[in-house]
Parts: C-alpha cells; sequence; structure tokens
C-alpha cells in the first residue's frame, strides 16, 4: 500500500455499470514524509475519504476487494485514512 | 484508474478469439490538467468511447470486468467517459 | 495491451510442464509509431506470430487466458497480429 | 519477492473492515547488497517482523493469501524475516 | 517473462508457512544479449535451476502457478532454464 492526498474528485456520467455509484477520488502519491510523489491517479473510495485528507490506498486487483462486488473494473482504491505515520530511522 | 485521451483505433484480423469484436483504442495517458504522460496503450473499449474523448481506463487483470465475459486476455479498459475534473490543490 | 514486434525465440528444455509446446516468442515492444521503446520479454504466441511480425500483446495476470489452460505461469501473451494503426493526433 | 528494511508502523483508525487488526507496517526496499532503493511502501505483516528487521515482501495481488483471509484489499506483505544472503556474483 | 541469472540464495527462517520447503533464488534480471538490467529479485523455483544458470521467469500472480500450491505468497518464480536465444534483429 502506498500514501497518498485526496486532491479532487472526477465526474464521469458515461460509466461501466458497476461504477454506478462510486466515488472516485483523485489522489496524488506522496511518500512517508509528506512530499508528493509519481502522478495523481483515481482510486474509488470505501472509507469516507474527503478532499485534503492523507489516505491509504492499494493498487491492482485486489482494489474490488475494498468494493464488496465482485468483478468491478476498479485498480486502486482508498482502504484507510491516515492517523499518524511513525518513521524509526 | 488513470485518465487519457483516445487517439486512434488498431485493427487485428489473426486475434484470440476471445477479442473478435472487441473495440480496441489507442489511448495517449495524460496527467489530470491534460498533459500527456507516458507512452500510449491499447484499452479495450465498453462505454462507447470516440476517438478525441477523456476517458477513464484501468490497467491490470482487472481489466476483463469491463468486458463482462470471464477469461478475456486484455489488460486494459475504458471504464468511463471524463465530464469533469475538479482539482483542490 | 501494448504492440511489438517479435524479434527472436527462446528454447528451454527443462521447464514448468505446463509450458511444454508453449511457443515462447522474444518480443520487442514498440510505440505506435513503430519505434523501440523498453527491453524486450518473453511472450507465450497463441495466434500464429512470426519473427517480424507486430502483435498486440498482454501482460500480467490475465497472459493465461490467451493459453486457455488453468493455472499456467506466463505472465505475457500475444494475442493478435496488427494489420493497421489509425492514429489521429 | 523483495527485500526490505521495516522502519516504521502507521495507524489508520478509520479503515476497510477487512484490515481491522491488521499490522501495516513501513518498509523501505533495499537491494541485495542492503542498500536502499525506491520509495517506502506499506505491508501487511503476518510473520512477525519489528522495525529494524530485514525482511523479505510480495507485492501484488498474491499479498492476500499471506494474510489467509480471501478478499482482503492488501497489495503487499511481509513473508518472511531475511537470516542470510548468499551472494556468488 | 523475463530472462536472469541466479546469483544467490535467501534464508529465512521465520517466514509464511506455505513458503515451508520452498527454494529461494536470487535472480538478476538480463536483457536478451545477457547484459545485467533493473535489480536482483527473489524468485520461487521449481525447475532445479542453480547458482549461474539463465533463467526463464514470471512476476506477478501467476508465480504461484508454477508452485502448484493454491494461495502461496510469491510474487515471481522460476519456470525454466534457457538453453538458447534466437534473435533475429
Amino acid at each position: 500500500m502506498l500514501i497518498g492526498k485526496v486532491i479532487g474528485t472526477v465526474i464521469a456520467t458515461r460509466k461501466d455499470e458497476a461504477l454506478v455509484g462510486a466515488k472516485l477520488l483523485i489522489t496524488q502519491p506522496l511518500d512517508m514524509k509528506g512530499n508528493e510523489v509519481d502522478s495523481p491517479l483515481i482510486a474509488v473510495d470505501t472509507v469516507g475519504a474527503g478532499v485534503g485528507e492523507t489516505v491509504i490506498y492499494v493498487s491492482g486487483s485486489v482494489a474490488p476487494f475494498a468494493v464488496r462486488k465482485h468483478e468491478v473494473p476498479v485498480d486502486a482504491a482508498i482502504v484507510g485514512i491516515v492517523d499518524r505515520i511513525d518513521l524509526q530511522l
């Protein structure tokens, strides 16, 4: 899993019917110190994340598990909202 | 999921029989501001996307879910057409 | 899916038994204009591709779908032979 | 699989219910000589790894297998603690 | 699939129980001309590969297929030993 910051939303009226009602959040990947890394992606949210929050997200074919529906074509999902990161370097 | 712009089509007469009838669109990945990033890929379309449209696509083994057929060898699928992106940076 | 050019073959006598009889082709990834990008990979072929042909290939865990056998350890498969690419930039 | 060093923990109170009780460790990827490579990621731990230990981790959709629960949205898991690496270059 | 050279072994006493008895080999990715590319990874071996041999390996969630056990958390597996590479550039 990686962490990211929710920076926006994307609206798509015409879409796969399994995505109807899905909340699609634009997520900026962060390193563990909070610096932006890589490009933003779209992740489906099921934990109630909002813009500005730091989240944990998964990528790949485990993302549908977060949606609790089978065979949903999503490849990224927000699975937690970060309270605290403890780095012991 | 990522966004991209449909920039063309690819024609393949000899192909895996599960792909017969599939609409294969060449998709240029974009960042959330609409700039081109990375190289184009081929995505199967099931939402009626056309050349010039900005789309949401999935990558990897969730792509067959968009096709609603089991065991189709596709690793990218267009799952939505972007109406609007709201960035709150 | 990406496109590539078949540039060779690989022979392995000792191999996973699910791969016995599989045709393993070395494939050089191309961009949509035909330029070489990235490093060659080995893809299993099930559509009768030959050296010098431009092909469509899939990567990842959907590759076994092309082989029509369950649980075959292949992570790339040629699924079509390109007739024509239409770019409308 | 890759190796990494556990460098911290992440706390998330609001999260996917399948992750309740999961131990989420921040893992810094290492090369085989122990140098840091790439950015840290979050991996679920099921083998009792602790901060400072060098571990083996898997990425992608096989990570849930380590958790022994079906359909858990995790994409990285620590599957072993490294005792020794023998390089014969 | 990619090719690599086996350059060592990794020993982990504490590990996922599905990995008990698994032979974990450190594999240096090679290009098709035998030059080293990218960083070494750990692949499970089921074809009897040894240090110094050039092998074919798979990555991702098809790797468990090589182990012939379900739900084993491995993301790379050696599936063949290379006898010959024929490049026709």
